[in-house]
């Protein structure tokens, strides 16, 4: 059968599940990256796991979000990333090397394999032919673990590409284009993957711009073929040998089909504050700007700054703007001192900041309030530069230079010059001290992990008890958001390497006292949890279940749960039930006690568990969704101790 | 008489007093500077001051200190700072262009002139043959506003330079040998004066060097001649119609003399926590490191990044070493790129940062937990860089760049090479974009200040009264800090530029009910507090005295006062008392109701003032120490509206 490059790329990989949209498929894991935001905890995970040595072909820890080091938190962390990185087998990235999907582009990415990574971005390695995705930090233990992927199987969608781009229009203005017509939810469940003619005159790079912003689309992942030009990025450096060629064999076809004629898109910009808020630079221009701002993961190519300072060179910026320059790795600002585009972007009034995340996460560089701020960057969600009356426009490298130039929203097109053309440097500087290599195996065996202050383990979590009798310590309405459940923000955050005192933050908003309530019978018998409908919605964090779990919650029964909540309660070993009659919900309250009995045998003969509520004559019924590896999950206590199991190690007792 | 050149300075500057150590001088003050954490108060200072424009020859605002900008409250200063600039006619450099120093010394130093800056480290410009010296933000602002400074005759020092720096040693190690030799409190009450034949082999960025670290010896001012290097300097600069020059009369003399012979100076070292904690490098030779930081305002030329790449070009720095490169002016870092320094240390490993003070005043670079940071900055205080159990050291760009190489405390004169010869740029890239020039006065009267949400003026303040009836709102012990009126810190700092809600945390440590008990009766009575001895200690913000008088404080009455804490009560109008007998503070309850009468008259004609206390028979008497100038400042509400009344602007009452 004819198939497309998603297609070969799942074949290639299924370890499980069959590969009809919409059912769960396992693919085998061969690369992963952690970024140093959501990378502490996964560490900290494989140590709970007592893995020996990453599993995977290539692992590759690095450090681009938390670079500013305003006090030691960070650069504690950054020596504790390393040590685990030396510790388990890892590449380890240091900051200033750079934003890791660039980094990882030039450095590790290999046609033909998947990558998973804790960073949602990660899809942007698609553009080298692989089948790159984004997860969750225990998904990406797991992987590196050795242990599948579990996802649905996506459908593909296929787009193909024609003609070629105009002048002053490049691969930002493409992926801006499939915004104006997708939207944020266009992608969702499915797999984009390019093919085409058009495909001929977009560079390596190019693909990355749009790869990466697939993210925004919503989507699986986005593949590119792994076609001459990926060939000729890989040599250029030094990893000619890592090219395979993969294409989509003659007469594959796709599920969902579309065209995009590259020569017919023009400067597209998203307004405030959606990536999918798009339209015509034309649409806007003359709106003035306070901000300019270039670089990201978005638009991370050495073209990228090259074909700004081409724009702004011998010129200055606008009086009163801020023109940010945020350069995305090492190597290409390397490239970029040398061949004095940095010189053109310095002179023209640029500032000039260290390879990073940065201003794109919210770490440094936001706007002043209300004023409008134009970024090269994939996302424009309100309050995400750290602003939170923010006012920010996603836009290409052509876009921003010209209005940086001119103080205000301008159409590259209507700049009086002609289109700079900007070379690829044809032999970059290839720095191989960019990544440092993992350690040989009984090397690392003898490596500790340096754990700074606010660094603190996992602990050792129990297997589910056959019989629970816990107290219910919080009774709640519906749609509790994993915001009320454990805060983010700049109070909360800083602790995410240290589970127990994160853990003093759960449940703050709902009821102050429930942290003092908690700790009190955490040893004893730990507790339950009542919710209502849609409990655990909003973000995807993962301590919403874990700092309640390590404050000793074992069950929790709601009216229904949020998906990405009811995982992570299963992945930490909190028994997730719903009522079978909604109805019994108003049968409890708060510091009644429940009893479960028998229950790691209940919940592997059927769907149903017992309740009795203590000291009255009151018993109801609750139901379980576990798949049977949940079951197998849940009575280990958890993804963790499930893990460590296959790999024959012994669980203790522990929370 | 035969002058040296400090005196030649005061001289021509002389507007009150005499040349006798120990006794106030007035100085008409030429230029200002002021940066971004100082300027916003000061700029409201003259806001308050009704102020129209500048009275100064050059006042120039800079952005340097808080440039990272994680929220708007940075962004929102910047734009307030330049809108103030137009508006007052001063110059403005915007985030990016660098640290205040450098730049002042490359764009508006000029020999003979002072200079008056809301920064310690103004004294550095005193390498270009100025008076340059720190001062409070509300001198500043009397200075912008045509106002003579007030300060102690220093006494003289002069220090005669011979010889010839070693290779591998430089200017740095030059001041860290005189803060070996006398430590951080050497310079108190003088003026440090370098003379001899050694200058010769100083650059003017040498001295800048030289003179900036004078403020760690704690003198008043580091006055250099204005010889042949200071012309070249300027010529370089296109700027050689400025230079004039001056030079010691033969035969001056001064009032301490010292030798310092260059050619016996080795690598020297400040170790934690003092910059007066001096030893030679080889004395920690060895000494494993995390950290490697260049730049700041007490390494900032040009030469001192150059040496720097030069020692690690074509080389890693040690595997895990943090080497953090900081310009400090954007025409530097403009020539270090043309000129391949940057591509040098970027391919060495070094991660570049935006120009600015960054990690100098713990903005960025924090080292990790107990780490050894070496760097080429002014000051090593516990805590300074952001991490509280930091462990900084003080050195040369040479020894820095060295210890990066083997990632441990390293003398530079151990590195198997030849020392780097490195050359200043003869034509340097002059941006006179770099100061956004002082507004036409009639284009400047247009110009309104743009106020972010958390930019508050300073309100209108009342005259003293004539008779006061207020309650004690605190009775306090001795040694109350200033840190204890107001603290310090990033929960109460991001408020500096608002008053209304800096006083919020007034007293807050001591009394959290103080704040509301104020502001009931701030437009009734306001109110009076009580202290020990050495009440106001600390810290010289003058947001202590500030805040308090905002919430109505009129009267304060101590055993004694700190200085800085004295002054700063005086500057915004709240009459400082003492007992004339200390016992009669025991006779005070918090609560209890004071009445002072006839207080205009009273003050005027003695030093005592009778307090009764209301309910009571008990009178006694309290003392002022207000000099005939600060009466008249007292009697007006404080030098806001004493300098509003010189300008005859119409004083209206207020808080």
């Amino acid at each position: 059968m004819a198939m497309n490059v998603s297609q070969k790329l799942i074949k290639n990989h299924l370890v499980s599940g069959e590969m009809v949209p919409g059912t769960e498929i396992g693919l085998k894991i061969d690369q992963t990256l952690t970024q140093d935001a959501t990378g502490t905890m996964v560490m900290l995970e494989l140590e709970a796991m007592n893995l020996d040595r990453a599993k995977t072909e290539a692992s590759a820890q690095y450090v681009d979000h938390n670079i500013i080091q305003e006090d030691s938190k960070n650069p504690d962390d950054h020596l504790f990333l390393q040590s685990a990185a030396r510790r388990f087998g890892l590449y380890y990235s240091r900051p200033g090397n750079g934003v890791s999907h660039p980094v990882h582009m030039q450095q590790l990415a290999k046609p033909g394999k998947t990558l998973l990574g804790s960073d949602s971005h990660t899809c942007a390695n698609g553009c080298m032919g692989m089948l790159a995705m984004g997860a969750g930090g225990i998904d990406v233990a797991m992987a590196i673990a050795g242990e599948p992927f579990y996802v649905k199987m996506p459908e593909i969608w296929g787009i193909e590409v024609t003609g070629r781009l105009p002048d002053w229009v490049s691969a930002k203005d493409v992926i801006l284009e499939l915004l104006r017509r997708h939207d944020v939810k266009g992608g969702v469940g499915k797999i984009i993957e390019y093919y085409g003619p058009g495909l001929e005159h977009l560079s390596a790079m190019d693909r990355h711009v749009i790869a990466n912003m697939g993210a925004e689309l919503g989507a699986t992942a986005t593949v590119f073929p792994s076609d001459k030009e990926i060939h000729r990025f890989l040599k250029s450096q030094d990893r000619g040998k890592d090219w395979e060629e993969i294409v989509a064999d003659d007469g594959a076809t796709y599920d969902l089909n579309e065209e995009i004629d590259l020569s017919t898109i023009e400067p597209m910009i998203a307004k405030p504050s959606s990536p999918g808020n798009v339209v015509p630079v034309t649409a806007i221009a003359g709106e003035p700007i306070y901000q300019s701002y270039i670089g990201s993961s978005a638009n991370p190519g050495y073209r990228d700054f090259a074909i700004a300072a081409e724009i702004v060179k011998g010129k200055h910026v606008a009086d009163g703007i801020s023109f940010d320059i945020n350069p995305s790795s090492r190597q290409m600002l390397t490239d970029l001192v040398k061949e004095s585009h940095i010189a053109s972007l310095i002179s023209s009034g640029a500032r000039l900041h260290q390879a990073g995340c940065n201003g794109c996460i919210g770490m440094g560089q936001a706007p002043a309030t209300g004023r409008n701020s134009l970024r090269t960057t994939p996302r424009n969600f309100p309050g995400r530069s750290g602003t939170r009356e923010d006012s920010v426009f996603l836009c290409s490298p052509e876009t921003a230079a010209a209005s940086a130039l001119t103080g205000k929203v301008t159409d590259p097109r209507t700049l009086d010059m002609k289109y700079p053309k900007v070379k690829e440097v044809s032999r970059p500087s290839i720095d191989d001290g960019l990544l440092q290599k993992p350690l040989p195996m009984e090397e690392a065996r003898n490596i500790s992990l340096e754990k700074g202050p606010n660094i603190a383990s996992i602990p050792e979590m129990s297997p589910l008890p056959d019989k629970l009798e816990v107290p219910i310590l919080l009774k709640m309405n519906d749609n509790i958001s994993t915001d009320e459940i454990l805060a983010g923000g700049s109070r909360v955050l800083p602790y995410r390497s240290n589970l127990p005192e994160i853990s003093k933050f759960s449940f703050e908003i709902i009821d102050d006292t429930y942290y003092d309530r908690a700790m009190e019978i955490r040893d004893v018998t730990g507790h339950a949890l009542v919710g209502g409908y849609n409990y655990g919605q909003g973000s995807s964090r993962e301590h919403a279940a874990l700092a309640p779990r390590y404050l000793g919650l074992r069950v929790v029964l709601a009216k229904d749960f949020a998906r990405i909540h009811w995982q992570n309660l299963v992945n930490f070993g909190v028994l997730p039930l719903t009522f079978k009659n909604d109805s019994d919900y108003d049968s409890l309250s708060q510091g009644d006690t429940i009893l479960l009995e028998d229950l790691r045998t209940t919940i592997q003969n059927g769907k149903e568990v017992k309740v009795t509520v203590k000291g009255t004559n009151q018993s109801f019924t609750a139901v379980h969704a576990l798949s049977e590896r949940q079951i197998d999950m849940m009575l280990k206590g958890g993804l963790i101790n499930w893990v460590k199991a296959r790999h024959k190690k012994e669980v203790k007792g522990g929370i």
